[in-house]
């Protein structure tokens, strides 16, 4: 007897505010809340067998997501792909939130197949904090230099060795990283980084972001942040804004497996 | 011996996130957590003597505020005016922030004096809640018909007796409010409901919004709104929307008191 068992690849897209959860990545050996431990713990429930969760970026604790990406594997998987929403919404925490789910080709994989990610920090640039975004931005009391953090900005963009820029973890394969995109905008009291690349180094985002804050801090100037990106020295960049302000924006994967 | 003391009347200007809090007004012989009792707490401790603070708006458990006033009088008061609201902010748990602070004439009254408010209604319709926004808004996945809740909006305009629109509380001396205004805007899954009143019955904002969405959802038409009003029915009125999505924005005084 042939047992021909049908494997479905699912991706799914996530939104959620990381405020109490250790990160994304669930810990070996630890009892942490991780977001990918609750959708595990959820998916698993709905397959009745354990899945394991793919995630296409593994944001630190207390960073949020806006549109986080993962996939997961399952024979025998029991909810229709248009139900695969529904039937998580129901059952995750109100922190965790699916905004869509749908069946992708048997070689998608939500972090080797992203082609490039979006991050958005967010500083609160008025006087007193917000009480409503203070768990989803960094205060900072005096204003702002804009144009200067902006000129500053254009200083990185493009193919660089982004060492100065990345904190010591998961060794990997190349420092070199290609900036897109990156844009500061004020609304109101709010100050947004906005930062399309490839990909990111370890505390990237949020080392970039505290670099241009103390431009716009007038602590050092757009130039020294050429220099700074040139030493490859990440004792120079820095330090990390809170993890809080940072949110996982995009995801993007070539049009063939999307 | 003449003593004379110097009774200091000092107005301050607050935001909070109610989430956590069972309301503004401090429930006597209780131990619950409200935004009065905080601050009393905290103004004594900077007063080193009790004292007792009187807010705008008595905001129910869960509402937020963009712009409470509260007033409060202290002879001896020790503490510079112009250093009131970074003294309390320090002092203050972050989820009630201090906005401003200022002497005001001795008859202001931060209820009593005040001339009209304004509450925001936050609906989140999108088809998934937000997870940044789930305690800031009210979430209703089926699209709302905006035209038809402006319509209804407006037969609500003017001076009318709102007992359709009040949940029995407190006895009043009378149930005719005057609406200077009222506003609904769209921005993308965000629906805002401004409300101007020169004062407000108790769950007024949040009846009215609950009776706005039921017109957004196609349930009663906006001419029925009208007649809901003219009934003077509470049981037509509402249902109260949920107490997350409402934020007290700001009070208005006479120049001369403000």
């Amino acid at each position: 007897m042939i047992l021909e068992l049908t494997m479905r690849n699912i991706k799914v897209t996530i939104a959620y505010d990381g405020t109490n959860y250790h990160g994304f990545q669930e810990q070996r050996g630890t009892k942490l809340n991780t977001i990918q431990g609750v959708l595990e713990e959820c998916l698993s429930a709905l397959a009745k067998k354990p899945v394991q969760v793919i995630g296409a970026g593994r944001t630190d604790a207390g960073v949020h997501a806006g549109g986080q990406v993962i996939n997961f594997m399952s024979d025998d998987w029991p909810v229709p792909v248009d139900r695969v929403t529904s039937a998580l919404n129901s059952i995750l925490p109100r922190d965790i939130v699916t905004l869509s789910a749908e069946e992708v080709p048997a070689n998608f994989h939500a972090r080797f197949s992203a082609v490039a990610k979006s991050y958005r920090y967010t500083i609160y640039n008025g006087k007193w904090h917000s009480p409503f975004m203070r768990l989803y931005s960094y205060h900072i009391p005096k204003l702002l230099d804009l144009p200067a953090m902006q000129k500053a900005a254009s200083n990185l963009l493009g193919k660089h060795d982004f060492s100065a820029f990345r904190a010591l973890g998961t060794p990997v394969r190349t420092t070199v990283r290609k900036l897109y995109q990156i844009q500061l905008t004020r609304s109101a009291d709010l100050i947004y980084i906005d930062l399309l690349a490839e990909g990111f180094l370890y505390h990237m985002a949020r080392m970039i972001s505290g670099t241009l804050i103390r431009v716009g801090l007038g602590k050092i100037t757009p130039d020294e942040v050429s220099d700074i990106l040139a030493s490859r020295d990440s004792h120079r960049g820095g330090p990390a804004a809170p993890a809080r302000g940072l949110s996982l924006e995009k995801v993007y994967y070539p049009p063939a497996l999307d």
